[in-house]
């Protein structure tokens, strides 16, 4: 088989260089291009000291044509920039994995009011498949175009799924209190990213409304097969990767056996790991991997199911998952350049 | 006025030396004595070299009679402790603040549960004042022995109060999700409180149960006038201080101004600070400091209350409500000694 | 006596937010005004929630004449702005005490050199005071401008002192390999200080040359009567607060008894304190608090002596000593105000 | 080719777990047996998550002579632990590879002092093999025993080597400023290891004399051809992995081009990096990698070469090493197993 000739739009930021690190050793992948316009000409191991020795390319314009001579393109680029790509490299045969929100809410009217911008490619929409394996990996294998999911919406959607799946939850009043790392606002300049405001502190944001709360809806919904109403509630851990969500749930039924349930659900699924009963996932033990690891709780045997769900934001929450939904769309084995072991300690 | 002679049990923890942080500095105290059996002869200031110009005592040993000297003595010692020196020391007209857990439930069939151990002082326990100010200041102000309450449930106290005494909450169904810097695991040889173990991670712990439910529980009752059922999910936090608690809490009427609510309910309080409507304090802007601080949101108009409470685990959460204690049961200013500003960066 | 009148130029940054917290407790000490041409008409407290409860000015801007009515006027701008007020305040009868480095170089050459801009002020060059009160603290007793100098400049400064004064040290070869928390950058969008960036990791940085490496060439020279050759190393630690500098010192004479040498230089000093022979400073044993704390090897009994200094860069390293130059400034107890324990753990 | 089958002793700490990682995925290598006399029956992933999915052995008690059917076994045990296997195992033809420092001393009377215990495979010591690669690669692949040089060590002795072996360095007055990560202090419940000591603060330690030090002067000694004069500093990081070292030497020949220097000597091995000139490696650009990444700077044309070492301790100071020694041992690509890309961010 030859090689799958990759490109990737932006990789200057955390999805990027995450990409990079995972794609430079996948056995079935040639790093063909990496786009920015800003950085055009830089060797990308001047920027990432990290890749010297793993990564040869240099950063390349986007105009310059590279992109349509790849079998697939991953864009990693801030929202509103993948859908003025999709159109030209989907009609020149180009599959495409957006990490960006562009092509993941199906109601336009909705991303549009919490993107802030007009949609440059609505008919893409609902073309796009939703790049989350564990509930869409039929549709993913046949995509021209797949959504990959954002950092909270998968750990949140793999924590309630079986639950909802079951029809055991109360819908009216899920709630998802997650924490994330730094990372997970990126590669900027901002005051509020900087490490003398986040490290040694801690605090909830946009408790008021949240982007990833309409995803979360959208999947969750589609799941129960009606709507669901849901509180979430971002906070930023002082660390760098990681996301933990913990979900709460109203059981209708208090006779069902969590734990039989979650590890029927996920047998089969690679990538997602249940825990032994009583047990408390860290965030660490999934770092630099793409498992998310969960454990269910009910604590003192009262009609509330505690769920802890882990993931690492970079990749199963990012890039790891955009890898992992390019072996679905070229047949190759799932789990091919993104098995690694986390990094402990 | 003369100074009041303070005596610390068990000053080499880090409620231990945070109580000699603030006590070295309080202008109406002296520093008569500070014991410990382990390190009896060492000077304060060998321990830990931050004190060092600022308190010029030893260790001494507590058999040798210096705590009955005293006016007060703090107890910062392990569970079981405290409850071995109070009838002697009470005895001896020598008001104690304990800010272990051993008189903080009434019940003493509960408190034999959680801990694990025969209460030795069951008759002081009811005699003993909960010493949460914002509650029950003029108890405090005539008692023998304050029961300091623990660093979760002062967070979470705090922070659902003014909606069960307004009686808008839905009791059934009370969810706290709290976070604590590892400094709350106290200063011990452990594998799990290691650097390498907590630092850039997070997790939940203790899901199935925690020490502090039942004490928030019996916090909560009281003020609601009946029993509530809460679910408390303790996390531990990758930094040193802080308490951030998350509470949700569904309500029965949703026309209240829940803003209004809080700072009314607090106006008069030196030590709790409602935010102005949208914040999200931060655990650093309490950092060092005697406040806790809160914000009220109700995501989406719907019908869950968000309340985010935070504390200095250390200070409001331990030494410093301690000293606020020792003030009213002296009847000098209560913010005398604990009016620090938070250290920020 | 009636309250010194204080004004702070840019108080928005670290070092400005440290001036508040210091100042707003200080006994003698009246804060009337504090500009910020950026945030004019914000309340200070919106910005820095710390400070809520603390301090109840608004920035104002700096033109509107309120600096002048002032007593003393700290600045704590950017370098290149304290220069242009210096003029017109001291016309005024205002004190000034510049945080940025507009007045520590005497050698004009040199600073344009170094920081690469005109000076405005040259004139006034000559008259600053360079604001180490361990050196200097008679001519700061009747200064009107002093310069307060750079957060590792006074950490190493200090550690070589009896060193030099002592005559004992090999001036060709000294090294600097010194280490500072990130608030050393200031309070700053760049991707250089986001957390993602210098959280779990170490550097070295502008080994080439610091801007820094000048200022304690010209004091070092001054206490040594000749030119000292000087290697400096910094690094970026990641932590908050702090500087730890290791200094490495060829002596001429190994059979002078250095730990008395270092007890004798500064047993009358408040804020430099000498630990006992062996130990190990740690850079939390002066978090917040103003003391840089020293200790002093000499390993192997060669003839290389291995000086550890500590600060915490924000207080020692620039707000505190600030605070201490205007004590001296104004005959007023010199440790007034800024007499804190570190805040450990 | 038959895999390599590969025993454990003592994988329970942090190089333990690191060997796991590293081996579990090697493509050549069988995991047989996994020892721990405390934790034998518990299974291996039971005590680390990151391993469940990829290692399903159980600890097994060494005695039960698992290991002595191993093709090699690497030992990862507290010093002095070791050497009561080796003659067994080598006995038994079995290839072993320590990561204590049992055999890296080559005098025994100074391991016997700095170790304060008295040798008990005093013979063996001689066959050993100091495991170098880049200094030692021929003897390590035909050694029976390799000693895997200590963390500080690596890093030191190779940002050294070329100064030495090129015959520039002035020998008197070496100077080694390290800084460690905590990890490398190991798995153990100890305060001074703990998260609320080490975290945000930093110190330096064991500046008398750290064990380290003569296990490199032997290394320094033998490429100098002389003994040579080191002081060694080492610092504890707030950071889990890592080791920067920050050397200084003296030039006797400053006509010398350093940067070629290094370049040249370096060209060949695939684990060290000489960065372009005028480069600061980061701590984290090695993260979870088996690199050594070095810069080499001469400020401001002085006569003092400062030389910027980074490593993963755990990695190229540790497991990753050891498994190097390894491949070179069995004649297969050095660098099969250990060629990850580090996790920045």
């Amino acid at each position: 088989m030859k090689p799958i000739r990759v490109g990737i739009i932006g990789g200057t930021g955390y999805t990027g260089v995450e990409l990079l690190r995972l794609l430079s050793s996948h056995p079935k992948v040639e790093l063909s291009c990496i786009t920015s316009r800003s950085e055009a000409g830089t060797p990308v191991s001047d920027m990432f000291a990290s890749l010297r020795g793993h990564v040869d390319l240099s950063f390349s314009d986007p105009s310059e044509g590279a992109l349509e001579a790849c079998d697939v393109v991953f864009s990693a680029t801030p929202n509103g920039v993948a859908m003025t790509h999709a159109p030209t490299l989907l009609e020149a045969g180009v599959k495409m994995i957006d990490l960006s929100a562009d092509f993941r809410i199906k109601d336009i009217g909705v991303w549009e009011e919490w993107y802030g911008q007009t949609h440059g490619a609505p008919d893409l929409v609902a073309e796009a498949v939703y790049g989350l394996p564990e509930v869409n990996r039929n549709s993913i294998s046949t995509a021209r175009l797949v959504a990959n999911p954002g950092c909270y919406p998968t750990a949140v959607q793999l924590g309630f799924l079986p639950l909802l799946e079951a029809g055991v939850a109360d819908l009216n009043g899920l709630i998802a209190d997650a924490k994330s790392g730094v990372s997970g606002a990126g590669r900027t300049a901002s005051v509020g990213s900087a490490f003398s405001e986040c490290s040694d502190s801690f605090k909830a944001y946009a408790v008021p409304g949240h982007r990833h709360l309409p995803e979360i809806q959208q999947g969750l919904a589609i799941v129960a097969g009606e709507p669901v109403e849901l509180v979430f509630t971002p906070h930023l851990l002082p660390m760098i990767r990681g996301i933990h969500a913990t979900l709460y749930v109203r059981l209708k039924d208090t006779s069902i056996d969590l734990q039989a349930l979650y590890e029927d659900r996920y047998e089969a699924e690679r990538f997602v790991d249940v825990m032994p009963k009583g047990s408390h996932p860290d965030t660490r033990s999934v770092r630099g991997s793409n498992v998310c690891r969960i454990a269910v709780h009910r604590p003192q045997g009262g009609d509330t199911a505690v769920i802890l769900s882990v993931e690492d934001n970079l990749v199963k929450g990012a890039a790891g998952q955009a890898v992992q939904n390019m072996n679905i769309m070229f047949g190759i084995e799932e789990s091919l350049g993104i098995d690694q072991v986390a990094l402990v300690p």
